[in-house]
């Protein structure tokens, strides 16, 4: 797949340049994650078929998995209507979360509310 | 469920004081679409049990469904570790997108690529 300069500029990139990615397990189809792309992590991506990110905090590429291995093989690359999201199903070789949970949305917003709490 | 004070204060807001919410078929668990929610919409969602997003373009709150009918009732809402994400699981009235696609996410990068478009 060619992604030339009509398609990166079409693509409906926010403010600093990033597009939302959730990233989605292809087989259990749980949601695990929701990260940010920018154009260099999305060719990265394509190119290489694991999930590269943009990490914001540290503003520098983010190879999901490079320090835990628990790397994010993309098995579909899924655009929506008005191109601002990304959809990436995956196959994850361990938990998606720092906390080692393997969804990072492993709480109700119930349970949020009860002990609210970032971690 | 009480949404107090603590609460809305530990979600991770954006600058513009929202939160990206990822929207799952509870049923199919199709990714459907994502949106934007601010503290009153969630507090409406909450209250009502349906989708009440805001909206970034029209900068009001977006009760989903209010014009087409395609309402969301919510079943459950997830928040991710950080609690800068919200994942609800719908049971959809109909089609989530403006297109009349079931999902936002229709398409693939490839088809995408070979069609750069925004809906």
């Amino acid at each position: 797949m060619k992604l030339d300069d009509a398609v990166i500029s079409t693509i409906n990139w926010n403010d600093d340049g990033l597009i939302p990615a959730i990233v989605q397990d292809a087989q259990t189809r749980d949601i695990l994650m929701m990260a940010y792309m920018n154009a260099d992590s999305l060719l990265r991506t394509v190119e290489s078929g694991v999930a590269v990110f943009w990490s914001r905090r540290r503003q520098e590429l983010w190879r999901k998995g490079a320090t835990s291995g628990n790397t994010q093989r993309v098995v579909e690359i899924r655009v929506d209507c008005d191109a601002d999201t990304l959809l990436l199903m995956v196959e994850p070789a361990g938990p998606a979360c720092h906390t080692f949970e393997q969804s990072c949305f492993f709480r109700t917003l119930e349970q949020f509310a009860a002990e609210p709490k970032r971690y």
